[in-house]
């Protein structure tokens, strides 16, 4: 479940390589270029084209989706001078969440949640670059794009994205990566709110299971929220005057998303806590349960078949008066029965009174 | 169970929308101005009436009960400088209790725990802006309001709230939200010292389930309580100078109660997990105790059954001399049951020796 | 078991109501006024004896017994400028332990653990005001003083007591108070030492039961000791000067105390929690050595009896050949017998190598 | 198993009383006097004879065994200005270990590990003095003598526990001291690796008892280590000038010792809670396994019985048509027990396919 | 399972002992000494050869591989002024990784993890000198060397590595030490995600053995890889001027890695817990589930047997018209028969509507 990348223990610093899955995707890079009065948005084929973008005063974002091209990177790296470990990072997927300040530019590493095709809880890694005037983000997969919604807002210019620097768009995208938390979040929610009734009606096996998944997708949403929070906190405490004070009175509420977030996970943890320990009293009351059904249909058969099975014995009664007299009396049977009718009945108030029945 | 409202992914932050419950239900929003003197209250129909307050130097009191209409909201933000974000939170009920200190006012959520119609535990969200001479608390529910006993206070024009400033009156707010803990904690406790009982004597599935439920709601309070702790005592260091010096004296006091409730909450929390230990071991002896029974039950007679069974199979007597010669003894019967008897006897000494009966 | 007093939601902080059970009983006032040379000690019955007592430079210890009169805690808090928290929370007890300074005195609450009449673990609430030149003493119960001790030490006129100042004394009537846990906690290790060997003999309910509520005295003393230590810890790091050095050396010791009852506490946790995981699993291990000796003796006469079962069958074996004709062997008995003989002692066999006989 | 001593609730502080167990033993003291060059050690019998030693220069090591002599600790504490409440610890044996400045000398508790006569863990305490020229170690019981290894060190001359002062000494002393619990986790490592295969192979009611006894010593240990760890700590931040640098590079390396022996105890509770765990599943398997044995015969029996009990039935076949006609079947026994072979034979796969044989 | 090695309680500080296992092996040295521009590499017998290095410029790593000639460790020290107490601890192998100051030079100690050759997790020890212009390594194994990447890297002349000074060196050499985490990482997971399925399906005893066996193999790893986070951390922190900013930047990288190890560790931990939770509640799952297959049969067929038992007896019709006369009557047989079909009919619904069929 858990992705890591490494190298070979030993492996010289900031090697990059691409990682196998996405070798054969060729990325897309868009540039967008704006400030407070204009905009152009463009799909980048070659990276003589950023030079521009360089020397101008507006904010650069560019972003990248797929992480098959390598020298791509490494001109990219050189261009704006993003540091090796930094992109060694961005290419061994599966990071933490961190934050990194290098001298000239802040680095990010974010993972986004999703469910994938099959519903599994998955991590996409975002990474992403603040540097004097330019932002690069780059993503993990290249046909899912989750800054579509920033993008418009850019477009339609309203609000504080377009006065905004670069530290303002960081705090954007951050944003949207920090809420995808909440539909996940919803969902689980919803699906243990129903188990806890699945569990005390019928606490079958699947039901278990599927409780154990819910555990393992909190563990795996705590692994990446914890993080994200930290990286929103040192953003929050920078003190090298990349993130500006208007800025941080926004990054101050992300935080408090991913406050939110963790108090939400954790929750969810000791409550699913309390539907394993749920599970297991119930099934313990129920194993329980059989076993007093057992127990008192033994307890009351069991002596009764025994004196069926002594006057069944085949001692003949006319070998000696002490052979089975009883079967000769003419009431033996009808006192038998009897006999058997009072013990049963006997029994039954034993158990009554003991609470079993 | 854990109601928390967001927007999607990407939304532009500070985007205010009415939660879809509130839509219907029009604010009723009143104003108290006092000071040590004078005192007016009355209810305000439109916002055009507030710009007196804004200017005087009494205390501006303005409560509103409810969150069905938008545009008061944005208007009351204009009017006395609130942040967009706060706005976002007053609206996005459900947040986690926080202090948030703006440039120019302070911005509260505190959560009050109440029991809704059917007895469940529920929160409901009180928003609190305090600024230079006005204090402005958003409830989120219409019908019901906490802050009346406050009123009282205020229209009796005893103690010190009515020479208190802002600050104090905010003070008494919070103070009137956290205890409200105590009623609900003084319940669950009654609740748990019945539970103990019960449980030891017949721990059925549903005292089980009430325990969860207890357990649940416990995890509840701590989640609001917690949070809350840490926003009185953020007023309580505040260095703005928002805070007087004769205020923080009775935050600290609230703070206290704050520390109270929590170790209440989780000393209830170790008592109930103390009772499920308590609860698995009542049923696993149970269970031993019904296995006993069935195991002495049926040690004592299958072993007699099989004897009885023995003397009732049809070998020919007259087939052979060694085909069950004790059939015709003249005293086979009563040796037979000798034996039985004293096999039943020798089995009862022995589980009496082990303890067992 | 947890008692704790509140006013309703919204009441005004620092209102003053005797709590119920102490309304009857008239409170008791001594006072002892002391320095190297000189003691006197008297009854007091109205306050106004005691302004001699402000004026001189005496230590003046005030002592009062017993809740029950309003008026005098109000003219006493007159008189000696306490402050109206502080005597709210002597009337409202149930406070947890605490230390907080006001301008012109130091306010401690502390409790005091003992065995009520019934056995059972209770506490009672001992406030201490410390001011210049006296320190008030206010106890919950009438009829019980813990103080004797020091009161005997000051008679005698021995020790740093007497040459001491008010501070000192707050420090013998601290430690006389956190001394009292070790008794408690002697009985209570005694008890679980007890404990172990029973458990691991004969783990019956009752012992289960007597376990919890050893866990649950724990449970109570460690919330008393807990913040019973961060109020030595308080006092130790004063730095208003109320405090001498001199005392702050038994100060430590005090603290010493605390942290050693502490440890004391923990470590009696760690071994209760230990003897209930013996109890679960020696209790599992006895419903499995029943289980042994059930299937053990099942297994061996469930097939014996099925075999006399085949043979009690009353199939004619005249009406054919093939009709039971071991009927009328005349070894059938013998062989039939003899074969029961072997699937036992085959089985005997089976169960010793499996380790269950 | 926790010794603890403790005066009376509301003594005086620093009240030197003698332990019981230690009135009868009169203690040895034991004079060594040394500086690179000199050394003389002798027995002292009175303490007039250590006159000499609080005035030359050299570094003064008293050695007293054991705590009977009221009258010659006071004497002692009295040469030296060690302080009452101080005393009162060296007397109070079972303090947990610590450090306590005092204005002209430092007290240090420590507790060593060692197994007693029955092979249970138990601890002596030792308390050691350091002053200007002096060091003082009081051990609680007499006849064994664990800084021999030290005395034999100085005595050879060699190293820097001649050249060095007194801190050095203590040094020494405590890390004799600490490097007591190296064996005794040693011996319990490796019981607990034992303990493992002991445990899944064969897991009686002894060898639970075995494993509770081993956390028990554990605990016990950690207990001791880690306040002793903060004993070596705090003479490690020691900022008085009582310690010197040259020592401080050894006490580090005590410390690591510390750190290192927490660490092992810490692992060694994580290793025996798993093996609690593997107790307890293994027992449960264990029932589980018992149970599926009774189940299989009793399933595979229980219905055969009966069919061989219905034609054991004595209904006349001559009173009816209807009556067992089976009987007189030329081959109805043999298609009865046909059928019986053909239900068992079924039983037998169904119960291999749910895998329970 | 832990290693440690201590000497006898009391012995003198860095005395130096070779292991027991080591003496036979005589220890490899190679030295490199190298700078941008040039690059020498030769075995080394003598410690005279030496000298040259101490006096130049360049870099000089020194490697030992092997502990077992305490002269040539002395010598080395002597040398160059290795600390005797960091020698003790290059001996005494089994320490916990860490950092050491000294005057002169730093020390540290790494723990390589790798599998031995019969599988099981193993640790070696690295100690690492970094003085002014040397680095020197001893490795506790001579067969096996970790570090020939480095040496590899080193040769190329590549990268940092060659411009870079010694404490580039070390940070290449923990780097590498630190990484061989990864793959043992990647074994385990991969190996509990197999586990699960492997539980879910048949949770056999063997398959809680391994899960045992992995949750021993992840406590040693935490063991291991926590304290190496804190040596990492230590360099990172360093203000001795030893670590240049440069090479704090890689160290970054080193300790993002270490705290990616653990972050694995510790999840790693937690889904093996939820294993041994699903383990349990399976096997709880099991033993309810056979219990309902023997309980309904029982259920079922005793009281069946029973009736069978009844008309077995024998008692002799003629002697009574009550005695049995069911046996005479023509549809005795049938309708007794019809009976035990309803009866058992009966029980099938019951057990149908109580869900355990």
């Amino acid at each position: 479940m858990l992705k890591f990348k490494y190298h070979q223990p030993g492996t010289a610093p900031a090697t990059l390589v691409v990682p196998e899955g996405a070798r054969s995707v060729t990325p897309v890079i868009t540039l967008i270029e704006y400030d407070a009065e204009t905009l152009t948005e463009r799909k980048i084929s070659g990276l003589e084209e950023l030079t521009d973008c360089v020397q101008n005063q507006k904010v650069s974002w560019i972003n990248v989706d797929g992480l098959g091209d390598l020298d791509l990177l490494k001109a990219l790296g050189k261009k704006f001078g993003l540091h090796p470990l930094a992109l060694e990072d961005v290419l061994n997927t599966g990071q933490r969440p961190k934050f990194e300040p290098y001298d000239n530019h802040f680095f990010i590493v974010a993972q986004m949640i999703y469910r994938d095709a099959t519903g599994r809880l998955a991590n996409e890694q975002v990474s992403i670059f603040l540097g004097k005037n330019f932002v690069i983000s780059i993503q993990e997969e290249a046909e899912k794009d989750v800054f579509d919604p920033v993008r418009i807002r850019i477009r339609n210019g309203k609000g504080l994205i377009r006065t905004g620097k670069g530290d303002y768009l960081v705090y954007a995208l951050l944003d949207a990566v920090i809420d995808h938390f909440y539909p996940v979040l919803e969902e689980i929610g919803e699906a243990i709110d129903q188990m806890e009734s699945r569990i005390f009606e019928n606490p079958t096996k699947t039901a278990f299971r599927d409780l154990h998944d819910y555990k393992r997708s909190l563990l795996q949403l705590r692994r990446m929220a914890w993080p994200e929070r930290e990286v929103v906190n040192s953003l929050l405490h920078d003190e090298n005057g990349m993130i500006t004070k208007q800025t941080k009175v926004f990054l101050r509420d992300a935080y408090d998303h991913t406050v939110q977030i963790m108090d939400l996970i954790e929750t969810y943890r000791d409550i699913t806590s309390g539907l394993v320990e749920m599970y297991l009293s119930t099934v313990s009351m129920r194993t329980n349960e059989i076993m007093r059904v057992l127990t008192v249909i033994s307890a009351i058969f069991i002596p009764l078949t025994f004196i069926a099975g002594v006057y069944g014995m085949n001692f003949h009664t006319e070998a000696g008066r002490w052979n089975m007299p009883e079967l000769l009396h003419p009431y033996g049977y009808v006192i038998c029965v009897g006999a058997m009718l009072l013990i049963a009945v006997g029994e039954l108030i034993f158990f009554r009174r003991k609470g079993w029945i």
